[in-house]
């Protein structure tokens, strides 16, 4: 794929909303199912919604895989992280080894992780990485616009490219996560300009600064913002500003996933920023769109309302790399049991008719 | 065993608490392990608290089984209820067939279900479900006491005996969950005793009963309340004169676990108040409690509150069952895997030298 503004345009235009009918008929199944209506509440929800995805009322996910996507952020110059960058380097290496929060998870559960490089700030010569390096690292937002907006809409398009692999391989679910020093830092900043909300309220302590480093932190991004001005109507240019390419590439996947018709689980806070700059370059994105837990960073719950979006983990995670995937996962499993699997009313034997005969007889035998 | 207050006050005493230096032990190891301190959240709470139960800091539950506790109840005759009673024992032959929701959740995942009889209001013959039939359904809690008072102490010490067959057969880890028509009611009814809170505060609609069956069932509940006048400083008084077979059997599934040093996960309403009971009966039994959904059912939160209790899934689930407890099982299976699988900072080599080293470097090399 080029990576251009026209393939990108392309793309945005081709994501198609949910299918209504099929999402009658799950509807309609569910109501048979030998249960109070509504009873299972999400789980209900999260079968219509893949019948929507899928054009099925029956569903199976028995092939997921988290797409990782990974890069450097120069604002670490000014102190804002509690690791240094080389951190991201390293988890980039152990996310392919299974040893990480998210891919041990993954492991354990049977999902394939996929690692990315978009941008990590050292030449990687591991073949388990995919490479598709940007830059060694974005710019300082504090000093500078984070990127290009060339560089972003290539980001863009590599998590559409990402998407359409995962697609082609035959996957039936993704979920999405980074690995980035300083990205709740990049993520808060794009959250601000997106949703026009204090930094103060989009701000946490990401993987646990001191309280000096989170003072500089809210800081550099209420700097960032006033230096570069982003136009919230506008993605991509905010994500060229104050942006981070794992941010850009993440939103990218949101938007591949919903062109190829999958499901795609978001994951975190990282994540949710991401998934708000897909829905907002594409209104048709939210349909595709799956919960996961709802982070402990402070931010998340803005993005998860401008999105009308309830997590379903409380788990109070804030590891990143998408390690609330795994789970989200089982969730969305459990769903598909339940409409491929549980009796109707008729098939449990518990419509009126019957009904009024057992409750004439004293005893019951199954053999 | 003998059904005896003797028993009972025996198993009560034989409850320990936690091993802290099994638990001091695994926080030790959760602090190594490479990630922001506390950023798993819950997955870490978790594989504490199963050190603890174990006393060992590494944990697997490859053996997980549902025990669903069934039961009439008489107050059906008030009209409270959405179902007829017949769906009890129809549901209860379902659940040993994996066509409900618990137990078609429970196949997908691998999970056993043990369907225990303790007051379905019919003679069953199905080799399934295991008979320990106290009686043919509860009295009417409306007109008289649902049960005596050794008839209450049976019904906890059936669960205290399922809870011991778990052990015997080298299960795991234990959900715990119910079918009984109109148990929302009992429940309800148990709760506002125990906590002195309004039943209006406590009550909601179970199934989904009509607007004038809810009326109703609020009525009747403050009816038998007033009638009965239960001591909320007397778990069996409460129970034998306001709760059901099922809420009983189900307490004493979590006072066997606990005495068994088993993890017991508490499922959705009716499961809360039960444990809240044996919490009452017991207060070591609380450290091998395990949250699963929040339900949807509103009195969740005053048991939970009680309980010091927070809820993993946000699920908008009310079917009951144990349904939530596959889901659980899987957050509890996470929390081991990361414990048993994920890197220490010194295995992932992101130690202090080692970032010094590498941050000297433009290039990482992996073979």
């Amino acid at each position: 794929m080029e990576y251009t503004k026209q393939n990108l345009d392309n793309v945005i235009s081709s994501v198609l909303p949910l299918d209504c009918d099929a999402m009658d008929e799950c509807r309609k199944r569910q109501a048979q199912l030998a249960k109070p209506p509504g009873s299972l509440g999400k789980l209900e929800d999260i079968s219509i919604q893949l019948a929507g995805i899928t054009g099925h009322v029956k569903n199976t996910i028995e092939k997921r895989r988290i797409i990782v996507m990974c890069a450097d952020n120069g604002v670490i110059e000014e102190g804002v992280s509690s690791s240094p960058q080389s951190v991201t380097l390293a988890q980039t290496i152990n996310l392919t080894r299974g040893v990480t929060g998210c891919s041990c998870l993954a492991k354990h559960f049977g999902d394939e992780v996929v690692v990315c490089d978009v941008g990590v700030n050292a030449v990687i010569n591991c073949p388990d990485v995919i490479d598709r390096k940007i830059a060694m690292g974005t710019e300082n937002i504090a000093k500078k616009p984070a990127m290009t907006k060339e560089q972003a809409i290539k980001a863009i398009l590599v998590g559409v490219e990402m998407a359409d692999i995962a697609k082609a391989e035959s996957v039936k679910i993704v979920g999405v996560g980074e690995m980035g020093i300083c990205n709740t830092t990049t993520s808060s900043a794009v959250l601000a300009a997106l949703t026009d909300s204090s930094v103060e309220d989009v701000t946490g302590r990401g993987g646990g600064v001191t309280d000096a480093a989170f003072a500089k932190k809210k800081q550099v991004i209420e700097k960032a913002l006033e230096m570069h001005r982003p136009d919230k109507s506008n993605v991509i240019d905010v994500l060229s500003k104050v942006g981070g390419f794992d941010i850009a590439a993440m939103c990218g996947v949101f938007l591949g996933c919903a062109k190829n018709r999958l499901p795609v689980v978001v994951d975190g806070f990282i994540s949710i920023v991401a998934a708000l700059c897909a829905v907002r370059l594409c209104e048709n994105v939210r349909g595709y769109l799956v919960p996961s837990h709802h982070s402990f960073e402070v931010g998340y719950r803005i993005a998860a309302s401008e999105l009308d979006f309830d997590a379903y983990l409380m788990l109070g995670m804030r590891l990143g790399e998408g390690s609330g995937c795994p789970i989200a996962f089982e969730i969305v499993d459990a769903a598909c049991a339940v409409i491929n699997t549980m009796a109707t009313f008729e098939e449990a034997e518990i419509n009126d008719d019957y009904l009024t005969d057992i409750r004439k007889e004293d005893s019951f035998t199954v053999s």
